[in-house]
């Protein structure tokens, strides 16, 4: 079956606001194999509303919409809805009981309006929101599902999460499974030609490449009509592909760098100190972006003056004279100070050009020195990243948890996808 | 005239790529006083394009399409386009001709199928592409214009500012002028409050409130038949509404609280160090983020633990057991000590609860002291922030370089609407 989504709001159609929730909806539905074919996005207008959805009625098998479905006079959803059905709005004593007990157990008072989302086209089957008091609907009309959600993204997921997604599962009647090998330090083209023709040999399964600063995920999904091949292909698929990119997958799933790092440093019960210059304290927000990372983060240092370098890190005046701030003696100092400045186990140093100026003939805008010392030595490597400034950051500080994750793991710091 | 937006491309659709062509397309078409009514996104498939741009053609007054104008297989648009409108392909010289000397000049061998970008619908006006190889391209239809724009985003913003904005700009026939006054410290809420109906007093001008971390942006735009009237008005809401909100505007335009304060130093030839905890390295990155900030920023503590604060800044260690990590002498002390370690002017410090555990009753998640040293002493808050983690970081590191913002221009610390 095909889906269309349809968006409802005038903060979305301005372009103010970025539509996640279009983006979480298509990727969801994806994971069960029911496919987006038409995504429609309209302002807080009636007429338009109901256009909108009698033509999603026309080409596609199921509508999803989001957004309009709260108490003011902008929400609109609801009515607009009804009336491209030609149902009536009712009121559902449940929807309204709900809603009148969240209002009490919060103790605030709730504007009259608020009861408002308990009038539902006739028909319509109310899906329980555990975030707020706007109720998933689902309506079936003409034997086609038209599911309404809110567009507050959070509430939107939860019911998404736990009604939408499985409705679809079932209805659609496929059985579908897929996993996601995250890789760092190879390009697209090398895992490309690394895995070539691979998933040929999975029957019903696809693979998609998705590259960002942090690498490039491999995504595998499986779909069939029967739970038991679907499961033997996912399987097959997921020993396969892991042989071919095993040196450079450093995580499954939704798993970050930061967290596989956390966890290995959690395991040994060893702490970790940064310092950083181009980065700017970009990977110490990376590690401290984990809840509970005060157990393994120590301190970073954001040397970006010289003095700094030579007065925090014990950074030898003559390397950045002889060698300049930006090279590998001075990587390898900063990590080497920062380790035995905070009394950990691991420490970091980051230094390099991250433009757009600043860069020369011999050490180009990119050029990053990546340096990571451990109780049994320290190493540094020199990278030439791509890219706008931020880019050339974010790139640089997911390295930097790359080389720290090898480090802790006993890898090779050089990936090598032929290995 | 009302616009439609047609996105083209699976990656769009599948929702791994957010669509930021349409946000970026919808906000300059505002900025012009054009509305765009509707917004469609199809895959890349043939049959569906055609279909979407016909039923755009039936509700708005023109078409303007993002995506497929490249070279390879998957990049179907001009066909598709040409094969709705009844057109056919016809190789255009001009656009032959600058292809081929884009490849002359790159040195680089281009693939025989960048030459099918030179194929455009019969009577297709071309506009040069700075940055790429695929032209944008006007097709008139029915009266009613019909714009085809490359999907790389850096490519699309090039075409739609030199040529589209002005397109529409002058076809609309109005005179269009906006502004925008950046905030930060008071809530929406407060800024209805205090603004109320001022609007209305300036004939065809329209108020947005745009919340985001950094604080609430207020965008005037006002359009009308004639400039002279539309310069005024512009004038004099600018006027009116900074009246309002004074004392907690930081910015307009586009600039950012890091460039505001980056400017300040350098104006006055100073330099900063900020010591982090609860926002890990967040507040230094930001002012590492522009190109140029090694003139200003020397250096950043992320003192994590304890032991980091007191090595490292000399906070006093029993501040730290009488009164907490999470304190105000703690947050002062670490402000002073990377003010006065640093040997520089002007000092930050950052200590909070980002949660989502680590809360008590006396402290819950979100509370966070900040402090400013500078040459006549320091100054603390007290804040309670809202939302998740990362909101709560975001929003301290704002209001951190707010109050450094505040200090460095002689303001009272406590932004006061009423004042």
């Amino acid at each position: 079956m095909q889906v269309e989504i349809i968006t409802i709001g005038n903060e979305v159609l301005s372009g103010r606001t970025l539509d996640t929730n279009f983006a979480f909806l298509a990727r969801a539905l994806e994971e069960v194999s029911v496919p987006v074919v038409w995504h429609t996005t309209v302002g807080d207008v009636g007429e338009r509303i109901g256009e909108a959805l009698r033509r999603a009625l026309t080409r596609a098998d199921g509508v999803v919409m989001t957004g309009g479905l709260g108490p003011t006079p902008d929400d609109i959803t609801r009515k607009a809805v009804a009336a491209a059905l030609g149902r009536r709005l009712q009121l559902d004593d449940d929807v309204l009981a709900r809603i009148r007990d969240r209002a009490k157990r919060s103790g605030r008072k709730l504007p009259a309006s608020v009861e408002s989302q308990a009038l539902l086209p006739r028909g319509a089957t109310a899906w329980p929101n555990p975030l707020g008091t706007a109720p998933g609907l689902l309506i079936t009309q003409d034997e086609k599902p038209v599911i309404l959600l809110p567009g507050v993204p959070q509430e939107m997921e939860a019911l998404a999460v736990e009604f939408v997604i499985p409705y679809f599962r079932e209805r659609s009647g496929l059985a579908v499974e897929s996993f996601t090998l995250r890789t760092a330090g190879a390009f697209e083209s090398q895992l490309h030609e690394r895995i070539g023709k691979l998933p040929q040999r999975w029957p019903g399964a696809a693979l998609a490449y998705l590259p960002s600063y942090f690498g490039v995920d491999l995504r595998v999904t499986v779909a069939g009509a029967d739970p038991a091949p679907v499961h033997e292909v996912a399987m097959r698929a997921h020993e396969q592909l892991e042989a071919r990119v095993r040196p450079v997958i450093y995580a499954e799933g939704a798993r970050t760098m930061e967290e596989v790092v956390g966890d290995l440093l959690v395991a040994r019960g060893w702490r970790i100190a940064v310092a950083e210059s181009c980065t700017g304290g970009l990977m110490a927000r990376r590690l401290t972006d984990i809840d509970g990372s005060s157990r393994y983060f120590e301190r970073g240092y954001v040397t970006y003056s010289n003095a700094s370098k030579v007065a925090l890190l014990g950074v030898r005046p003559v390397d950045l004279d002889g060698h300049g701030a930006v090279s590998a003696p001075v990587a390898e100092q900063m990590a080497r100070g920062a380790r035995e400045q905070a009394g950990v186990e691991v420490g970091a140093g980051i230094t390099g050009v991250a433009g757009p100026t600043g860069g020369s003939d011999e050490k180009p805008v990119g050029t990053v020195f990546i340096a990571v010392a451990a109780p049994d030595g320290a190493a540094v490597r020199t990278y030439r990243f791509m890219g706008t400034r931020r880019a050339i950051r974010e790139r640089a500080a997911q390295t930097a948890l790359d080389l720290v994750r090898r480090t802790l793991q006993g890898l090779p710091l050089d990936p090598a996808l032929d290995g």
